[in-house]
């Protein structure tokens, strides 16, 4: 799991996202996977006070969650300010036709280098400080993703792995949806110890639950007729095994005994 | 890496969706994944008809490769018979105050679940026919997420983990990044083959290399007044370790040593 102290090492920074909508999502995505600071580069504000009005005029849940995330972003003029007090920077790119000096990782591949990054072996428990290093994760515009010389501010490259059977160089992602996969990656492996699952409380069934259910069931199977037209399947062997997921727990296996019976009941009946 | 076969396999259940561009957003995400069946339940079609109309409409590229998702899509007025030709039904929900009847697996934790019912062990090449067993992915509406109603068509129930230091209840995601995350889990362990990553063609630097570099940058910092202002920094094996990054390839390794040159050059120009 990664500490609040990692997590608030981490900076998202959008470069010349134009759709405030867009900008938002991210914000949400951030809010939802615990991550906090928010960067836009934009050299005119526009796109970005607009994010600001929609998130705070929005009023559903999921929209105030993203508020927090948004009034505490910052808008610079280009990138190199923007990006100043962090070491590493993660420039995430599609697999394109541009010139490519650096290899390229796949998002798991690079998310272990990012994870060391944000918490340093020499210090694991302390809290964030100025002098922290932190980790930027640049996502480039809708239209053009990021150029050539907002690249060159990277000092590691990824792309979130997509599906092409024809020509990888047409794919390009979701802003929102991108920033979300991201921050999933990174937090995913932590994930197991903070899923709670609800205990089952109710008690299972027992082997005799489930060779009560199946007797019924054979007896069903007799009585309808079943066993005649089809007595290869009605072998009693088979009937144990067609009831075994019948019987999860003592409840369930009660309920369908009661159906089988329910049924015989019926079929000694007079019509 | 999941085959055509076993992607074809896989049905994306949008249930109640209201708003045509999640609509839109979840077709898109399938496309960049490589998914194609998409099923809306809806007992009022004009959300789904605003979707394909706004998907027809658009052109940008993204859009276009969404279309092809959109075109085949089919409505429902009710979840039974979306689903009625799948085996494993997984329903996404986030962990909230719903009565459970069965626990909840983390989205890692039930992909691989998910990915064995894609890839029948007994015929990994075949290709895939109508009797096939399908697997769908059930996400609820952006307002209330899937009902207890809705809930119990499923045979597994997964949740994206999210971060919430206060309340898990309160959390629900976005539908398109809910359904690009999914996807996302469920394909990345078979990225690593599919990635490119571009071969480095440059010669790496030599041990020589950087040797030739720290004398100069020794010769550089005595040149300059640093060693006398600094002399612990300047020590030779700190600054030895201080030229390591400058040496990553011999072309960038000379690059610098012709710095450090011009550096002394100029140093011993008189003033």
């Amino acid at each position: 799991m990664l500490s609040t102290a990692a997590r608030a090492r981490l900076t998202v920074v959008l470069v010349g996202a134009r759709n405030p909508s867009n900008i938002g999502a991210a914000a949400r995505a951030m809010q939802d996977f615990g991550f906090s600071d928010l960067r836009i580069v934009n050299d005119f504000a526009a796109p970005f006070e607009a994010a600001q009005l929609e998130a705070a005029s929005l009023e559903t849940k999921s929209a105030v969650a993203a508020q927090h995330v948004m009034r505490s972003a910052r808008r610079y003029d280009t990138l190199a300010p923007a990006i100043a007090d962090c070491s590493l920077i993660v420039a995430t790119t599609a697999i394109g036709t541009r010139q490519l000096k650096h290899p390229i990782l796949a998002l798991q591949q690079a998310a272990p280098l990012i994870l060391s990054a944000l918490t340093p072996a020499d210090e694991p428990n302390s809290s964030p400080s100025a002098q922290d290093p932190r980790v930027a994760l640049l996502f480039g515009s809708e239209k053009t993703g990021l150029t050539n010389d907002q690249l060159s501010h990277a000092t590691l490259l990824t792309t979130i792995p997509m599906y092409s059977p024809e020509d990888a160089r047409h794919l390009s992602m979701n802003l929102g949806q991108s920033v979300a996969v991201c921050l999933y990656e990174l937090t995913r492996s932590g994930f197991e110890a903070s899923v709670e699952i609800p205990p089952v409380h109710e008690a299972p069934a027992t082997a005799e639950d489930r060779e009560r259910l199946t007797q019924l069931l054979l007896d069903v199977l007799h009585a309808t007729g079943y066993t005649r037209r089809f007595p290869a399947n009605a072998a009693e062997p088979l009937v144990r095994q067609l009831v075994q997921p019948l019987g999860t727990s003592h409840r369930e296996a009660m309920t369908w005994m009661g159906i089988f019976r329910q049924i015989l009941w019926n079929e000694h009946q007079p019509k």
